[in-house]
């Protein structure tokens, strides 16, 4: 854990430093996003030298990664989300992300990352690798899905939007919806995504080409 | 339109330079965003002073929100995506929202827009009044959702967070995903959260309850 008091000048690099830098780098990286979280700032809060973090981290984006990596085993985790009836796999994804998403300390993380992941590439590879295709994407499998990593970017979407909505931009009436009832609301939406019942039809591309807007409507239009 | 050259010193305030300074305004905020798109920058780029800029927009949130404002009837488009089959409701609204994110003027127009309102309160207050309020929740409305406020905020988050992955974050398959399948693969999903038939059940909350990882599972753990 980082002291409170600051001390000046690099720390001999024991075998905490690196761990002590990581915890200072998540807090300010949780507080300030990737953008405005400086090198400097998460030295001055580990107590040491940015020459130190330089030493142990080679880029900003790699502290980052490193920094909001989750603690915990995620396979773990998928088998808990695979095991059990399989109609309710989306009600065990959406109660995942919620205990996520509600923690205190995880909650912030988790949403900077997926900030971040719009902005940087190497970030949105880092979400693609470690929660589509290392948590999703295998759900998606297990539950039979006939093209998992389409199921898993797409489930993604839902959760990513909804995580958005509600912990970054706060848009009612998601923001202030229970935990419980986005489970019981989106599980099944989850479920029908994670299993992907839209198959890979060929017919799909000649029937949705009248959807274009201004190629065919059903009716003349009308300013409402 | 913004001239090539660039002139010295605050022009003369006629009708055209508000609009030549919003021009200016777009075409910066979409190559560069909210954060890093600068009154100075877009000055220069409408050949003003920094000064008649904020003569003419209080703050920066402002000239933003005017800039990516659409330059077009938003309630002719709800007209179009109500009429016609409800069953087809999502395809028209997908239809609608690919045609722009495929737009090479308006596409970076409303990515900037979706980034800035998970940073920024009074950006994310204009999407949901224009996009969420003013166009999905109607739709909702128009097609018997039995509660369109939520109904409306649950298919932004499905939109919005395609439209990151897709455009921000770049994530495959949804990348490149043509745009035609995707309006025939997400129109039934979002016909389906628009009409929200979920309900208002107050069964949700008890049944959900068990979800929770950590409180029943249905089986031991196993690292998979």
């Amino acid at each position: 854990m980082a002291t409170g008091a600051i001390r000046r000048g690099p720390r001999p690099g024991g075998t905490d430093t690196r761990t002590e830098i990581l915890e200072a780098a998540a807090a300010v990286f949780s507080r300030d996003g990737y953008q405005r979280g400086s090198v400097r700032g998460i030295a001055r809060a580990a107590g040491v030298d940015p020459a130190l973090v330089r030493h142990y981290f080679a880029s900003k984006s790699e502290l980052f990664v490193e920094a909001l990596r989750p603690p915990f085993d995620l396979s773990e985790q998928v088998t808990r989300m695979t095991e059990g009836d399989p109609q309710l796999v989306g009600h065990r994804v959406m109660a995942f992300f919620v205990e996520v998403w509600d923690d205190p300390v995880r909650g912030p993380r988790i949403i900077q990352l997926m900030r971040a992941a719009l902005d940087h590439p190497d970030v949105a590879e880092f979400v693609r690798t470690l929660v589509i295709e290392g948590v999703i994407q295998r759900v998606a499998a297990a539950v039979g899905a006939p093209n998992p990593a389409r199921a898993a970017a797409t489930a993604a979407s839902q959760v990513i939007g909804l995580a958005m909505l509600r912990h970054a931009a706060h848009i009612e009436p998601l923001a202030s919806e229970p935990g419980d009832e986005l489970i019981a609301r989106f599980g099944p939406i989850l479920t029908r995504l994670l299993t992907d019942a839209s198959g890979d039809s060929t017919t799909k591309q000649t029937t949705s080409s009248r959807f274009r807007l201004g190629v065919a409507v059903d009716s003349p239009l009308q300013t409402g």
